[in-house]
């Protein structure tokens, strides 16, 4: 999983069928800290109720699709976890 | 997803058998605003109808080949949709 | 398989359910003597009991989620081993 | 799918038994006019009949497996098509 | 495929249970001609009984797994033929 801040939402009307009711942000991969958005930029599925300024994990890749329970669901980066605090040590 | 803006097409006579018929596009992978071309450069499949100049979003890997319903066909990118409007807010 | 130290830990209450129970812990590749930390961070799922500041095996993708002997699991980078002791040799 | 020049074959005598036979190609990836190579090298196998200098549609990660109709083949990179021309407008 | 240069041993007493004997090997990616060694460093499973110092060929990702024969094991990058000789022609 990648540590990433969401700082935005995208649209899309016309789109593959079985996105229909997925909600797509645009999120930003962070350093380890959480803090300062990367220039890493992308489009995950949201499933976890994550806004606008939070730090999430995300997936990519096919585990991005199975998360969703669906083989055939065009989604290859999901939104799965909302991040409390990160705890960090480099100096051991 | 990636944000990708459309600029061009590419032809191949000589090809996979099952790639019949695909209408291949070269993408540009774009930043957060979708405005600006980056250097990342591709060719993914359309099944939305977009045209060039368009922004889009393009999935890759096994999910890109998922999402045509077969598991043979030698399609690692495709276009899943056309973005109508991003809101970007990086201060929250 | 890449190698990295492990730095951190990450706490989320909100997440994917079948994350629950989970060790996540944060962790950055290194170089080819396994020592030197690099900018590359991010998220993955503990299975032998690793700690801050040891030396580890990572694998990404699907093959993170195959380790758990689970094809929905929400997650695509896994600690699989710990590392003793690396020789390298690149005067051969 | 990437757009690759190619640019010389691999010998491997001693190689994992499936992939006898196999043509393996050594492919650069180019820029978006598929004329200047850039410094990303690897090896594909060649089901179109490619040949040096050739421009090529090159398809990466399981995708390239599924194209030979076989799960096990160890194949990451393979050509499914060769480029008779690409039409670029940034313009648009 | 990539072409990579064995330059080390990797040990790991602690580890998931499927990989008890496996051969690790620390593999640096090389430039087209195989020869000069860059900073991309990760650790293969060797099938095909590489030495260090040998150029050879890797696979990465759901290929490296299946090439096992087995789904379930944490291995995500494979060296599966060893370089007799490579033969480059940029110039047509």
């Amino acid at each position: 999983m990648i540590i990433c801040k969401v700082v935005g939402h995208v649209w899309a009307t016309k789109k593959e069928e079985s996105l229909e009711g997925s909600k797509l942000m645009v999120v930003e991969q962070t350093d380890t800290y959480g803090d300062q958005s990367s220039a890493e930029t992308f489009v995950a599925a949201d499933i976890v109720g994550a806004g606008i300024g939070e730090r999430v994990l995300v997936v990519t890749g096919s585990t991005a699709r199975k998360t969703f329970g669906r083989d055939d669901i065009p989604i290859d980066a999901a939104i799965v976890g909302i991040i409390d605090s990160l705890e960090i040590d480099r100096h051991k």
